[in-house]
């Protein structure tokens, strides 16, 4: 089977690297804009070879879409235009609902399956692809009933081969719920990271930043190339949950201005529960086997 | 050299681990008023015997206070008035203005070390105790002009032989940059994990948290009854970090809703630059020397 790898970044990289692995592919096709990338990923053995836009997306079984959601927007359309009817495509963007409704009235949009695979490092580039990004982690199927059930199937089985578990939501849901567990901690360490660099020298944030300032500062160093189009498509969920996010800070600030401890322990003691979730005690998704699927309705 | 470690949670379990490693002490002695905590500390061989407060303190050549900084406040004075007259004595607190001023007049003054390890884990009690976890790090002595020199030497000896780089601050100094660089990202992350649980089912929470979302929202897990009382201590700089960074999170909802996106990706590369700071490239500490001290004066 071929796959062809539009876009051969962090994500792309990586679901090439754990398909050849898998065996999943017999041959694996990259493409990409950046000529710098593709000799790159050739030079690392991340693909096979390369295609130019054209062939790839005519000769695969699978075109994989793994490029910002504003390029996928615009490519989504003549890669359904241009592929062979039996081709099966997915893309990997962290908005649905726009990327959906694009192309909701193509004649080819039962070959497109509409897929979020939850996972990520903050580097970004060929050389930043890693093995195993996968194992265990989510993949957002949305929208299913509007792609055809042999289509579902492959690109399912292709996210299963590389560990990950299938969850089902509709495009607005899959766009509200990663808006508060994605999009917003993006934006959160976006502006700790300027906070801290407006009130301290450089020297003593580097000195200084212990374990705890590290890791919730990280996502900081994310692609704005990648990132700015997704908070602009996921706009109204992404105020959203940063007008929430914003309240409990104010919140946590006011019971410190009135000197209110017991109303700052219950903040903390509630924030504490995500100890529990974080720990994996309450999810009924069996993890281990890459052939669970979920369904979450409302 | 007999130190005695009150306190035997994550940070002084830890200290007690490497100052065994490092063959620095010939016998660690445990206080800890929570029972429990000194029976496990004994198991895991974080100590070599217990002993109560003042068999304890009387018996040091260095006493290492590791408890809560509200804590602390009424213990040492204890200490300064029960110490052999020779004994060094240093706390671990985030915080130091409000301590270093509860001691400033007492006649052993002198003895005591002010000092803030920088470092931990979202993780509490002796089982979370660890080695290593001071290596690289940095070592904040306040006040030094306050402490004799013997005193200061020991103390810094000490947290040397575990790997930590010493940097002098005023009291005053190093509230106001560790509320930027450590206590507000405690207060994030645990307003993160209130919003995120507002917003989604837990299980939903469990499945789609990506690595992104668990390193931001880590520190979430952290004891409150160790953060309640650095953040009352330090309020007003806590309070000052945290209206900047609320300052910084309606900067970027505003570019958002005003479809501002070249103030938004501004805002984004001004974060990025974070890379650089984590990554190192701006130091000049020479961190692999556990023998640099360094001045930040202003």
């Amino acid at each position: 089977m071929k796959v062809t790898i539009i876009g051969l970044g962090l994500i792309g990289g990586s679901i090439a690297k754990d398909l050849r692995k898998a065996n999943f592919a017999t041959e694996l096709i990259g493409v990409d804009t950046n000529l710098q990338h593709v000799e790159k990923a050739l030079e690392l053995g991340i693909v096979d070879r390369s295609a130019n836009f054209l062939e790839g997306v005519k000769e695969a079984d699978i075109v994989v879409l793994a490029i910002p959601v504003d390029k996928i927007i615009t490519q989504l359309p003549l890669i359904l235009d241009t592929i062979n009817p039996a081709t099966s495509v997915t893309d990997v963007g962290s908005t649905k609902k726009l990327i959906c409704s694009t192309v909701e009235n193509h004649p080819r949009r039962g070959n497109y399956v509409p897929a979020h695979p939850m996972s990520g490092t903050e580097n970004s580039g060929p050389e930043a692809a890693v093995e195993g990004l996968f194992q265990e982690k989510i993949c957002i199927v949305c929208d299913q009933e509007k792609s055809r059930p042999q289509h579902i199937a492959l690109i399912e089985k292709m996210y299963h081969s590389i560990g990950m578990d299938i969850a089902y939501m509709s495009s607005d849901e899959q766009d509200h719920t990663t808006a508060h567990v994605s999009h917003l901690p993006h934006i959160t360490a976006f502006a700790l990271a300027n906070a801290v660099m407006d009130t301290n020298d450089r020297n003593i944030i580097f000195d200084l930043a212990s374990g705890g300032f590290r890791s919730t500062a990280r996502l900081a160093k994310s692609s704005p190339e990648m990132w700015g189009p997704i908070f602009k498509q996921n706009q109204d969920y992404v105020v959203e949950s940063l007008a929430i996010y914003i309240k409990h800070l104010e919140e946590f600030k006011e019971s410190l201005l009135n000197k209110d401890e017991s109303k700052m322990y219950k903040l903390m003691k509630n924030a504490n529960r995500m100890r529990d979730i974080l720990n994996g005690e309450n999810s009924n998704l069996v993890r281990k086997k890459s052939t669970t699927t979920k369904m979450y309705t409302k």
